[in-house]
């Protein structure tokens, strides 16, 4: 049963990382998890845990445990990587490139399908596999090919012209390595991953003991 | 004024994108901030943006803005990046050398002094200047160089081992871009950067629009 609660962001940043754990579990061929075990396993309180998958579905009767099986399915469902996401990456350089190497992606469904750029010395190359197109063919090659997700590793001037192009080509969800922020409309979502960001939270945790963990 | 109130993870979160938007606007030469005008550019509310300043310091008076400097100095006191920090990168992969090649991090005093691996290929190469050293030579390193920081960008069958090196050798803090959580003792922070969840959590907003946003 799918319950339509408001859910807050720590709660789906905690629901992606059991479903990282699940999935380990899963590969390790158990069939069978405690509330006490995960949580262990994971530093999390397992009344938390319960008080989380209460959120999201019905699972099993108190006491038993849960169904490694079935809680990768409904986490897998309610955070939508049940079905495969087709995605792009715009700027070929080092860490578009270092995201296409990295398989990890697509054994969940996400798939890299091209990485664009303007640079002509990489269009035509191939990282990975998957082609470097000149950024001329961007909105032909989502609309074709079914893309929803577009990341962008681009320098931060051209961030928001790159990314009024793939709302325009209509894309879903854009994945944001710029250390800018970007103006999207209300229907395309936006995920940051701000390396100084995180790079200043470590520092502020380092300096100061007074962090309240939520 | 220091003051000692228990401060939570979201809150840093917004502190260092503050720091961010306030280090932009210092480079434009604009000198006085109003909570209103810093609240449009970052899409948060004035009110929340007055308590957040108010939780961390004083600054000058109500209805005259905020001095651009002051706050740059008090909010990166805060997060603990007024002072530098020495890093080193365990793992020159594809991730690692992308990391070394990103001069953001040492123009916020972030520097990275050596990377560390263990393939011969690698070792005794440069990248943006920067050696790659035999991880052998871990250890020595970071007590001569006044490390703090490692940042572990390996496999995931080998980061509990780094980690446990790391820890020995007296780093204090670690950023952690591997796939799986690691175990530090209580004086050792980390940050993760796990794409897998950032990726899912694009999924999820893409697919629901329950999001509470904290």
């Amino acid at each position: 049963m799918q319950k339509h609660k408001i859910i807050s962001n720590t709660t789906i940043k905690r629901l992606t990382k059991y479903y990282r754990y699940i999935e380990e579990l899963d590969s390790n061929d158990i069939s069978m998890v405690s509330s006490h075990t995960l949580g262990k396993l994971m530093n999390i309180s397992p009344s938390l845990i319960r008080q989380d998958f209460n959120a999201i579905g019905e699972f099993g009767r108190q006491g038993h445990g849960y169904c490694i099986k079935s809680l990768k399915e409904v986490i897998g469902k309610f955070l939508g990587i049940d079905k495969s996401h087709n995605m792009i990456v715009i700027g070929a350089g080092n860490l578009g490139q270092t995201l296409a190497n990295y398989s990890g992606f697509a054994e969940v469904g996400f798939q890299i399908k091209a990485l664009f750029d303007i640079n002509p010395k990489l269009i035509g190359m191939k990282i990975n596999n998957i082609d470097i197109i000149d950024l001329d063919h961007l909105k032909s090659f989502i609309q074709d090919n079914d893309i929803d997700i577009g990341i962008l590793c681009v320098r931060k001037h051209c961030v928001q012209e790159m990314t009024d192009i793939l709302i325009d080509a209509g894309i879903k969800g854009i994945w944001n390595f710029s250390t800018i922020d970007i103006d999207v409309p209300q229907h395309v979502k936006v995920e940051n991953v701000n390396f100084s960001n995180s790079l200043f939270t470590l520092s502020y945790l380092m300096k100061d003991k007074y962090l309240k963990k939520d």
